[in-house]
């Protein structure tokens, strides 16, 4: 996201613009952190406070909005300027949900901790740090401006996604072997399906920051 | 979406743009309401026609960004009309999501058809009659300009998320009764979340109709 301009004022609005996006995926990402060690540490409280951080992420996303709505008015850009408020507008959709996704992983952790341990979490707390890995370096790409990592990053997708279809399986062997493990595998079914939502969206992103790069869309191209 | 402008290229360039995003919205209307009856009657070439279909959406929603971001920078649009192409940014991504949330109805179906029926499907029907009808609406809600109307759409997408509880609850209930029942009873609930997701995005494009017509940002307000 490279920034030249000679109308300083604009320019620092711009440069307000990628500092809230980077703030708010920087939660993001510390959410998606603490929500999958709030379930392998059984830890009610980091779960609750991960849930009560979402309102933080509900109001960048507010107020990012806004921001871009009063560059796009006031300042008319073009080209590249123009890029980057459209990769804005999509990007915070994106972080948004994924805020939600780690605040659904929390509501199942507290569901599991009322419980006895089911089993030792492995690809569970991979995946997370798979996802959280991915929207780390998607927001590096971003600021260096660099296409190829960001499509480096997509491409780790597919790890996140293997590892749900093995997660969901062994899941589905747990409950077809005893019944008494229904309602906590069901849990996990679904943590493991946010995480592996919360790859896809970190893909977007990465998609987002080579349409940023390269004003190209690859979206659906595969 | 009132139109009122001396440059007949630029409202031609918008009408062209309204007819684009009913277009897309109208496919996957289409798509939600074939996944559920490719379920229901057990149809699998229903199920790879929609299937099939949604890369028409996904063409449509890299067209319509396309449109947007050329009249954004060839018209340098104030106000109302960039609401306008704000709101469509923003509905896209929400309607291309829902086309992918169809497919995965069908992928389920597609494997609930290989097995003998578990039960009478009730509740699952109607949460997607109650998706389907939110789109519908929503959109004459966009057309007509009515904030009103969209507003007693998401109101409606409390009836989902009851449904969504009950449909959860009872295949829980099938999966401890008996073991057999574990491979189907976990698609069923897949199903039962993916209609719960269709009718958060719906009420999300609700929202948008609200900020077009009102100027005012109602997420994350409750």
């Amino acid at each position: 996201m490279k920034i030249a301009h000679t109308d300083s004022e604009y320019e620092r609005e711009l440069t307000r613009l990628r500092n809230e996006l980077l703030s708010m995926a920087g939660r993001v990402e510390k959410m998606i952190r603490e929500s999958v060690q709030a379930l392998v540490e059984r830890d009610d409280a980091l779960a609750r406070a991960t849930i009560d951080s979402d309102r933080e992420v509900d109001l960048q996303e507010v107020e990012i909005d806004k921001l871009c709505l009063r560059i796009l008015a006031r300042r008319q850009p073009v080209a590249s300027d123009l890029r980057v408020l459209m990769t804005a507008i999509r990007m915070v959709t994106d972080l948004e949900r994924m805020g939600d996704l780690a605040v659904n992983v929390c509501e199942r952790a507290l569901e599991l901790n009322r419980e006895p341990p089911l089993k030792q979490y492995i690809d569970i707390p991979r995946m997370a740090e798979l996802a959280q890995g991915m929207v780390r370096e998607t927001l590096d790409a971003f600021v260096a401006g660099d296409a190829e990592a960001a499509q480096r990053v997509i491409a780790r997708d597919e790890e996140v996604d293997a590892l749900y279809a093995q997660v969901f399986r062994e899941l589905l062997t747990f409950m077809m072997e005893d019944t008494g493990t229904v309602f906590r595998a069901t849990r996990l079914q679904s943590i493991a399906k946010y995480l592996e939502r919360l790859g896809d969206h970190a893909t977007n992103l990465g998609e987002m920051v080579v349409f940023l790069v390269k004003g190209e869309d690859i979206r659906h191209s595969s």
